[in-house]
């Protein structure tokens, strides 16, 4: 590694290095993130592939005052470390360290947050729309992975673009991958200009192209060469099909591909793209872990990951299976018996194991790409049709259809499974992923019935009573990771939909526990006995229909109620427990664990359980504080 | 109008009908629809535009077995006409008639209801790969309008659908209009083929065509036409440039532009498409309103209306202005001294009243499309500017952007003006229509402000705190019409954020009554105090953050507490208020008046609210049940 560079504090210092220095610290770069990540995890993958993209925006435009647009931000880590963070890179994702994404409070130069795909061409948009009406001259860069282009809003933004600015700086960043391998048209149509066989000299030509071009003073130049400069940026099309159409057909001019590991043809096509009175849209090739053998050999493992060997790449393997892996075990053991279960995700076969199921039945399995919307429309055509679909979702990206849940599943009565991985909290990877909502979006939905279960057992009982219910929407949270560790039982059985289990019986206190809590609860409810208090414990099993009657029995006979939920309170499960003794004019004690009304930072399920107090200790005070 | 036509009680009637005897058919139905909905008000000009394509629809496939999926599904009238519902077509959007869109519950032709746009396309995937898997043969069309391709979901269906099924008939039906004209890239786009110079007399040339194909036994020659047929139906480039492009990289064959109102040509052109082995879409044009001189002339007004007179097309005038009326005209007026002041709009310039904002400030007036994920992104962007964006959707469709209202306005704290018109009862457009959810689904993201006015000169109020108020996302809701007709004052006042107003002090029951309950509230309360009970009431004013002291301070001093919404009970206003008096300790009886936990059918408020309870009998009922 190349000792001789300067610490980059600021974009500024990168400005003022000497072009030819530039590849060494790509370099330096490359190889702190590898070494960072080993010990922290994170999204190495798409972090390597955008150093030189990264390099170049930043050695050309001028942020906070240009303003950056990344798509998920997850590759945002370069970024980062070039506007004040490199000396902080190694808190990635860690409680009080750096955010894992963009954050606002975070940094002047992070003007635009996210998490979820398909948001930064239309706050772009937003963004160059605002700068032409206050008359100011900022670049607006929108950094999108070609996975963006499988999402809604991303085509809601490029149909408005051409009439709602002149200026706008689109980089389409095309990899092939999302997290996982990339599905559909859009994909195959990126990819046959990719591999057109007019690119295999492309890159001299436009090389040659735009040094002409800014060794003559680009603004002069810039409108007389437009038309050839589409010539000689785009492969020639072979016959009448001209390859440029999409993008030309949304108003918007296209330049590419090309080579996004080329710094110095990145910074000079950037130079001549600032001077563009059009919005533009640059397709750059690059590779999804470049730079690191191991992440390029398996790009889906390492788009984001935890701790991993430097050498072998290897990550430490859990002992136990997780709830992901659980779940699509059970559903591929359903589906071989079951031909109308169908599965469907939408770009998340690893996060939710569904990969296992693609290798079992690939007729049977549908990845629609990041397009949540069009999976719950998708699954429910396939319930009119009389298929039992397992809609797959991360509970945070369910956001995305709430309004397909409410009309056309639950109005229709189509009985489609809301399968919500990662139900409760996310942990390193902060606020935007935590599936602490769904309750809330959920529960005012009329018959949509909604589960969580305490145990792996009881997850698959759950299951396979979902799969037997064909009377409209069912859903299912569970947790990210590992549950308790309960081997499920060889056959599973039918649960009664609404019924809870009182687990054990007691007349002082009624702890009421959902899902993952319930281990919290057990231990307090130890804790309290040890007291000498008598303590009921019921697993309610059911957000909605709440088990009316169990609840009300308990709250009568004991002087404090409980309720434990890894979600919001607002809005969650203790508020439904709340209000029906509220209706039920019951006005025993009740006190609630869960999540405060705010946005939940980063960190450790640990630390963020602790520090908001989801935590035996708490359980246990707040109902001392009751029974006093 | 020819009177020897038979009564087409199905669609077998219609297949029995001579070919000639279709077009005194169409003039039958254009006749009962202008008649009829003079009468009974509806989406008049979506449907006279379709009538030749639904004939030639049933003319062609075999509903149920056939699958017809109607995006929207407000063109469906003349659908139900032809399938067993001609008779009771005069009861559309009647209370116990039929509803304004499709049901599946209304009949076994209805595979798929709807209400909101760009939905039919991934539906009508999901059955067509369905049927794949299946091994049954039926046909799945999709009939979408030029609108829906502004929507994000149909073009996350298009990007699966080559890669999902070989067989699948779309209709674009353009007819240049969603509710209002349509904007954007695509719309132009729809444009530029249809005003091709090619397209003059491309309509005998495609009739020519279909006839010969046809003639001689259209399976058969199917498979070697199938070249030629692209290039007879498809107006010839004139240069390089390929028309058929767009769709033609989403692996989706296209056919058009047709004429829509040629019965024998759509006939035809059906007849050949049902033997096509891969994805096709058939782009027709139509006109919205044919036949109906006033609604030909002003489409928009003609989308969906009220009654109307059957030789003028003048509808009655309501002598107040409606909340959205007032809406528009106050922020215009804002706008005007406030440069920082942005209106989007996601294609509802007239429903919400932005017409008149776009009339004055055109260069501050942004309407999307059918875009509302999208438009609350580039809200997010103009924020992120510092400009204060006022995003004005109805309440149910505001559903579409959960999303990115957690996300990238609450999260970010970026100061979104979420105003959300038809918050509450909707009326006889049905429970797709009804803005009966967003507490619900708003109440539980951290930080975000949201509120009700009780009447007009409040809601300005209201409005001037949002414009004012810089700190994060501010939700308002307003109903639909009119409110109970305060003048607002000349100059708005600040209100203070979470702070309710006491209107009446009393120490038996607190009547604690939101937004346009709040009328309901005062008659319940002279009716109680008739009774000799001291009433308080309450405006509450804000749903977020719900003003504690005042309530618990009430909840504390009187015997009953009466919570009034028109909103679902279910995670609503009320069920907040009990929520806060459980924290609180404070164990007074609750009972609440709003919107029960199942789907609200359609029908006027008055019969509405008495069914459901939102009266004052039910409201003075419930808290003397509560007093005895």
């Amino acid at each position: 590694m190349d000792t001789t560079l300067p610490a980059i504090i600021c974009p500024a210092d990168l400005k003022a290095l000497p072009l030819e220095k530039l590849p060494a610290l790509a370099e330096k770069i490359r190889a702190t993130l590898i070494e960072t990540l080993s010990q922290t995890g994170g999204h190495l993958g798409p972090n390597l592939g955008v150093v030189e993209l990264t390099l170049a925006m930043h050695r050309v435009f001028d942020t906070p005052k240009d303003k950056f647009v990344f798509d998920v931000a997850h590759q945002g880590y370069v970024h980062k470390m070039l506007t004040g963070r490199w000396d902080k890179i190694h808190t990635i994702r860690q409680y009080e360290g750096l955010n894992g994404f963009l954050l606002r409070s975070e940094s002047e130069h992070d003007c635009y947050g996210a998490g979820h795909a398909g948001t930064a061409l239309g706050a772009a948009l937003g963004m160059a729309t605002a700068r032409d009406l206050k008359g100011t001259d900022e670049h607006v860069v929108c950094v999108s992975g070609d996975a963006a282009f499988t999402c809604g809003p991303v085509f809601e933004a490029l149909n408005n673009i051409s009439s709602h600015t002149k200026r706008l700086i689109t980089v389409l960043n095309d990899n092939e991958w999302s997290i996982d391998k990339n599905v559909g048209a859009i994909a195959k149509y990126f990819n046959t200009i990719a591999t057109h066989p007019g690119f295999a000299n492309l890159h001299d030509k436009a090389a040659k192209f735009v040094e002409f071009v800014l060794g003559d003073g680009a603004r002069k130049l810039a409108e007389r060469v437009e038309n050839s400069a589409k010539g000689l940026l785009l492969p020639q099309s072979e016959g009448a099909h001209n390859r440029s159409t999409l993008f030309e057909e949304f108003g918007i001019r296209y330049y590419g591909p090309i080579n996004g590991h080329d710094l110095p043809l990145l910074i000079q096509t950037f130079e001549f793209l600032k001077t563009q009175n059009e919005p533009v849209i640059l397709h750059i090739l690059t590779e999804k872990g470049r730079g690191y053998k191991p992440a390029l050999e398996d790009p889906g493992k390492f788009h984001g990951l935890g701790k991993y060997n430097i050498e072998t790449g290897e990550v430490q393997a859990t002992d136990k299976p997780t709830y992901s892996q659980i779940y699509a075990r059970t559903v591929t053991d359903f589906a071989k018996e079951d031909q109308k279960i169908v599965a469907i995700t939408a770009a998340m076969p690893g996060g939710t194991g569904l990969m296992a199921f693609k290798k079992e039945i690939p007729e049977r399995y549908f990845d629609v790409g990041i397009a949540e919307e069009h999976a719950a429309l998708f699954a429910c055509g396939m319930a009119v049709q009389g298929l039992r679909p397992f809609l797959t979702i991360y509970s945070t990206f369910m956001q995305r259809a709430v309004d397909m849940i409410l009309h056309d599943m639950a109005i229709q009565h189509l009985p489609v499974r809301l399968c919500m991985d990662r139900g409760g909290l996310s942990g390193d990877d902060g606020p935007t992923h935590h599936g602490l909502f769904d309750i809330a979006y959920l529960r005012a939905i009329p018959g949509l019935v909604h589960m969580q279960p305490k145990d792996e057992d009881e997850f698959v009982d759950m299951l396979w009573t979902m799969a037997n219910y064909d009377k409209g929407p069912i859903a299912i949270r569970y947790p990210r990771g590992n549950g308790p560790g309960m081997t499920p039982k060889a056959k599973p059985h039918l649960l009664e939909i609404g019924k809870a289990e009182v687990v054990a019986d007691g007349h002082d206190v009624a702890l009421i526990a959902l899902g993952d809590m319930f281990a919290t609860a057990e231990l307090a409810k130890k804790e309290l006995e040890a007291k000498g208090y008598s303590v009921a414990l019921i697993n309610p099993r059911w957000i909605k229909p709440l088990d009316h009657a169990v609840i009300e029995t308990y709250a009568r006979k004991v002087k404090v109620v409980c309720t434990l939920e890894d979600h919001v309170l607002m809005n969650g499960f203790g508020c439904s427990v709340m209000e029906q003794l509220a209706i039920a004019g019951i006005t025993t004690p009740v006190v609630r664990v869960g999540w405060p009304d705010e946005f939940v930072e980063h960190g450790t399920p640990a630390i963020l359980r602790k520090k908001h107090g989801l935590t035996v200790e708490n359980t246990v005070a707040q109902v001392l504080s009751k029974l006093a």
